[in-house]
């Protein structure tokens, strides 16, 4: 097998959420009849159940009548929307962000990490990440040829220690082993844990002890519940600015997915660096679709509090159920649409159970494996759906697991 | 120097079409002061002269109306406009698409130009490009950390002849040291020339009988002049269709630039890696801007005709007016709406005399030595401008010439 053939083989999205229906079709251990129900794709949030942010189209038109200006912009994005955006985040995030050379908008945040990762990951460069942690994480570092260091975060102990779990000693014997840059979600996806204030203020004083880059996906950081702390990183003061980058987009509480927006800001050195490799990736964000990012960050009075309220209900629902089945254990969601459920005793492998779950019940859910190998009695879900809807595929999970002990 | 650090040195963007304003201020030997006029960036094609395709915003908009359906779509793209481009591509390029697995819609035709090398070239790869060809080919194999193996194109010989004027000779040696892909635009950025049959047919041969991959850049291959003959290489059913990309979009011709829209088509192997690399790039082509390509191919009665025609005008007033200078040697463009004059006796830098000609006559051009490190007396133009502002913005541009040589 060639160099790229092998790369390929390693780097899969059929499991990833939405891919689904390009699998293989394969003999299932089917048990019993199907569960009628309507279908419910917990892979992703459920953008008609909660809507883009209003006047999201309305904006769109507006980039579109501006015509060539906004069709073509610099790489990095469009002057005044990132003039616009550094002000937003940096009131945010605590920090000063530069409009000039602090900030690039990018093809959602996908591409932004994407970029941040190629902007600082050489071959053979030493990579900590989390486990459990966002399944792209280990592809991009395999993908440009780093070395993966998983970092472990026990995220149930964690809970009743008042922490995310991280491991931070492992953390720091990956820095010792030469460890270069350590990326991470917050909230974590697919746990929904907050790193406490500790944590966050360990983790920067061991990046900066070892001189260490750190990116930061803070993808689902306006959707905190139970008005818990939230510490942006970068608000510390203790890494380095030019070592340092935050990630963050629109596309999950917002439901803005559909127009791909994202956004990296924090280091000049490393966002040159991004908007060069965006220059031969796909030259930009949509132009366009770039000049939705105005109404980011000012949405209309209470929209958000409603938002994050909507979202509160539905994780209590769900857990709730969750919690009534013996051997399944969760941890509340703290900030973010995910729950990840540990379910002990099944007989069939987690990627079978998701198969089955499917064809039987029509729900679709992402399998624990891609979120570190070792997930393999995990699931997660995202419950950003319809409230009733999602009540009732949940309803239905718990019976096919049922089924399958 | 880093890995990492030396090869985001190599990429530079500064000097990409669209990026001037991010250059640092220098001292420029200015002679004469500076002319009046409107200015003109002919980095890139002014969509408010030609505006994009009449039915696209409101396309957007009922892409939208769907909601979550259209806004998480398969990585490769939404199954039905899969299904509709796939049979307007086939018939377009006289050869068969499988819309299952031989289509992905991409951000942009950079976005499938960078899947598609990314997914063919692994390290130390020997990759043929063509010299003068589209900036982003070298780039792109440098960043997969190819091998570079630049294949001459005599243009203005080839014009006598007939065809573009790739060195074939050199082409075939190439493949026999080694070389696994070539990649190339057909009609050529940045001189418009449009390889003829017979150089297709022994591109397509040569590269079946070394087993190599091929990656045919056809962007502009709408935008044909004169009533030309067009050789689409896939159509010719020489090389093994598992080893030939084909790449296309509706940015330039119908100015869909602002909406990231562009297609690779062809081998179902390559195909699956893209979309994995889609994965982890940017999930998607956006979700809404999808649903703009459903009147691509499908434009109002005579749209496309005047569309070229237009074009074709615009090359006819300003070849003329280049070719009234001596020294200044052209190739008339043939499909596409460039220009690449070869101005000789220039007493500057190519480089700093595109930044003279901004300064003094508000006239924006890329330096040929984005296209080949010999192009040191040539600039690129995209003429797809305003008529008049055009004309006025040469006549400025001659002028300007004449002083510095």
């Amino acid at each position: 097998m060639s160099a790229i053939e092998d790369k390929f083989a390693k780097l899969g999205c059929d499991n990833a959420p939405g891919q689904e229906g390009r699998q293989k079709k394969v003999d299932l251990p089917l048990i019993g009849d199907k569960i009628d129900g309507v279908p419910v794709d917990f892979s992703h949030g459920d953008v008609d159940a909660h809507e883009p942010t209003p006047g999201s189209l309305e904006l769109f038109s507006e980039g579109y009548a501006i015509g060539g200006h906004q069709a073509y912009t610099e790489y990095r994005g469009a002057g005044a929307l990132r003039e616009d955006l550094a002000r937003k985040l940096a009131a945010f995030t605590g920090a000063p962000v530069s409009a000039d050379d602090g900030i690039i908008l990018t093809p959602g945040t996908q591409g932004a990490l994407f970029l941040a990762m190629g902007a600082v990951i050489g071959r053979g460069d030493k990579v900590a990440i989390v486990e459990p942690d966002y399944f792209a994480n280990r592809k991009l570092v395999e993908f440009f040829d780093g070395e993966l260091y998983p970092i472990h975060m026990d995220y149930m102990k964690g809970e009743k220690e008042g922490k995310a779990g991280l491991d931070l000693a492992e953390l720091e014997q990956a820095f010792r082993d030469g460890v270069t840059l350590f990326e991470f979600s917050n909230p974590n996806n697919p746990t929904g844990a907050i790193y406490s204030r500790e944590e966050i203020l360990e983790i920067s004083r061991l990046a900066e002890k070892y001189g260490a880059t750190v990116i930061v996906d803070e993808l689902y950081s306006r959707q905190i519940f139970d008005n818990r702390e939230y510490t942006h990183l970068r608000a510390q003061n203790i890494v380095n600015p030019d070592n340092l980058l935050t990630i963050i987009g629109p596309s999950k509480t917002e439901s803005l997915s559909g127009f791909r927006l994202g956004v990296a800001f924090g280091s000049p050195k490393l966002i040159t660096r991004m908007e060069k490799l965006q220059a031969i990736v796909s030259l930009r964000c949509a132009g366009y679709c770039q000049y939705v990012f105005r109404n980011w960050f000012e949405e209309p009075e209470g929209w958000l509090d409603e938002r994050v309220k909507a979202h509160q209900a539905i994780r209590d629902d769900l857990l709730a159920l969750f919690r009534s089945v013996p051997g399944i254990t969760v941890r509340p969601t703290e900030g973010g649409s995910y729950i990840f459920p540990h379910v002990e005793g099944l007989k069939v492998s987690i990627g079978d159970f998701v198969k089955i779950l499917r064809t039987q019940a029509n729900v679709t859910v992402t399998p624990g494996t891609e979120f570190g190998p070792q997930f393999t009695e995990h699931f997660r879900l995202n419950f950003s759906q319809d409230p009733k809807k999602a009540h009732d595929a949940i309803v239905r999970t718990l019976e096919i697991i049922q089924r399958y002990r």
